[in-house]
């Protein structure tokens, strides 16, 4: 048998259930949004604890570890949300856990691993750096090593954000890729249902679009505002459980994904990380009926937003469609029109000039501005 | 019979179940999210249609309008939120609606009147002279003027907030006050079933709160982040309503309000706008088993909260109750252990003073940093 089958073999849709079963007691579900001007559904897990869906395979893994007696010391690298995961079920669970995490981690991540009383080693520059160290300690001092995607009990946790989007009933689920943690989680719980299962990455680290076509070269990311996904060397297990069971993956550029960023935080009112806005950024290129987006974190740091919010002029949302029929001259007031991106400039001039290219998008509703001297 | 006792009696507990039934085809639950580190559930009010809650006592009130037969088109005054309400309101049913907003509205409230098709029309400085236009001209062309708050159906509809809290079962619920509107619909669905309801004002816009101590004098507001309350003079029926329904008023200083903001976008995940944040900034001072505060809008200017993001920097969080026992020497990782303020400032010097700070606080979890050189 093909190495990669037994290692499918090793986590099926079964494992998801019981992990939502185990973390029943400990994580509510996280809430279901529909942002009515990206026409898509979003599950939340920005609102998860720790900001984060990856608590879900940390906690499942503790969990099943003490159902099977291993009381070690949990040790995991993890460029910051696996390691807040794991802190959080540790101080839950009343475990010691041991983080290994780059230099290069957003502060915001490693305040919150200290937050719940985790140790901290910040080691080397980059996630396989910490990621060789982690397994250097555990090997010296007998701790349990945690990988961040590549373990039955991680993928099956991770997969309960399936379980939990089923009720909607969509025809088409997005969702990041770094090492394919959650995609494969998420393909057990779903793809059964009949639904549509598309990956989004970053153009430059796309490290699981490439192995999942063949080259398995490892190939050194480019740097990128989703530092969630910033993967190397995608996992193993997770790419046998997707071969079969993704439908595609969309590569979004990082211009469009800052845009997406800025907009769900201006629109739709919710903080997402680089690697939380990437499927909604992919979901723009993917035709659906009931589209949802899985917003996987919200661990951005303060500067970093207020750069973007600062730097990036999203376009403004297209128009929904008109309901209404074309005003009667009874309600309607007097004057020329003016136009929006003018209004919000805070020009306050009349120009019949927008009047007039108004009046060529007959498909958007008649949003009239005026300017009332006092 | 006293005046206001009459005006009170216009609006009912029945009144607002009406108004849910009314709702439910238009407008989904918005999601309750324990933010952990606050120790409060947030009712999140900004997920709702166009932002904030202002859009269920819109919908609701040009439904009972259309009941009753009355099909004239709609006026209002707004400061933003009421009129982005009235306007998705006015689009999802078909109707013609006119809204009046002062030119110092957020740009991003007047953006989003414009995006679902009302006329906009900026006049005045304050919502109150904006108030008084739209008064005008209703009765000049015979518009229905729908006020922000002193109306039964526009308290009703705010009241639907109440109602999809009760499933919490809350001890406490705690929303901003500006007129009184949402405070009085909350009201009327709460207290009967024995929760305590509690008002935010902030310090210098505490019009409500003298006017309930008998002090109807008005004065000019200060200024405020929390433009969404900013108002001169409350409602008669929701101060004749909340009068004997709400159990205090608690003013929150601006400087609480701006940290409460970034700390719900840092660490929640969650932006609200100026208003938004005020209920859970009271929050504070205000004892409860299971609290619950509305967070009652989210449409803040990007330049705005970017400015809030560089320049408030929040306390850290109070650290977690300590659930595991003291480390035991097997797997505590040796060497100093550094400061979390100090690694978060990306110091990577040990300093042995700062093991000594961290060990006077006994009631914290045990927070190692250890810089590993490469």
């Amino acid at each position: 048998m093909d190495d990669s089958v037994a290692r499918a073999a090793q986590v099926t849709a079964s494992d998801v259930l019981a992990a939502q079963a185990r973390l029943r007691r400990y994580l509510n579900p996280t809430p279901l949004h529909y942002a009515e001007r990206f026409g898509c559904w979003l599950k939340l897990e920005n609102l998860q604890r720790t900001g984060s869906y990856k608590v879900r395979g940390a906690m499942n893994a503790l969990l099943v570890a003490r159902e099977r007696g291993d009381h070690r010391p949990t040790i995991a690298a993890s460029a910051g949300n696996h390691a807040q995961g794991l802190a959080w079920a540790a101080y839950r669970l009343g475990m010691p856990a041991i983080t290994v995490m780059p230099r290069t981690a957003p502060e915001t991540k490693v305040a919150g691993v200290a937050h719940w009383g985790a140790t901290v080693r910040l080691h080397g520059d980059s996630y396989d750096e910490a990621k060789a160290f982690a397994a250097e300690l555990a090997a010296q001092h007998d701790y349990r090593l945690l990988p961040a995607f590549d373990d039955p009990d991680v993928i099956a946790g991770q997969g309960t954000v399936g379980l939990e989007l089923a009720p909607l009933m969509p025809d088409v689920v997005l969702v990041p890729i770094g090492g394919g943690g959650l995609a494969a989680g998420v393909a057990l719980a779903l793809v059964s249902q009949g639904v549509k299962l598309v990956g989004a990455q970053v153009e430059g680290v796309d490290a699981m679009a490439r192995a999942l076509r063949g080259d398995t070269g490892a190939r050194e990311p480019v740097a990128t505002l989703a530092d969630g996904v910033r993967v190397r060397d995608p996992g193993h297990l997770t790419r046998a459980v997707l071969q079969p069971l993704l439908d595609d993956i969309v590569i979004v550029r990082e211009a469009e994904l800052r845009e997406t960023l800025v907009r769900l935080a201006l629109e739709e009112h919710v903080i997402a990380e680089g690697a939380g806005a990437l499927a909604l950024a992919a979901g723009r290129r993917v035709p659906g009926k009931r589209k949802c987006a899985v917003v996987s974190g919200g661990n951005l740091d303060a500067g970093v937003l207020a750069a973007l919010l600062r730097d990036i002029r999203p376009r403004p949302p297209r128009k929904p469609r008109r309901r209404v029929q074309e005003a009667p001259a009874a309600w309607a007031v007097d004057g020329p029109v003016l136009d929006i991106a003018e209004a919000r400039a805070g020009a306050s001039r009349l120009r019949p000039a927008a009047a007039a290219r108004h009046a060529t998008t007959p498909s958007a509703p008649a949003a009239r501005f005026e300017d009332c001297p006092t």
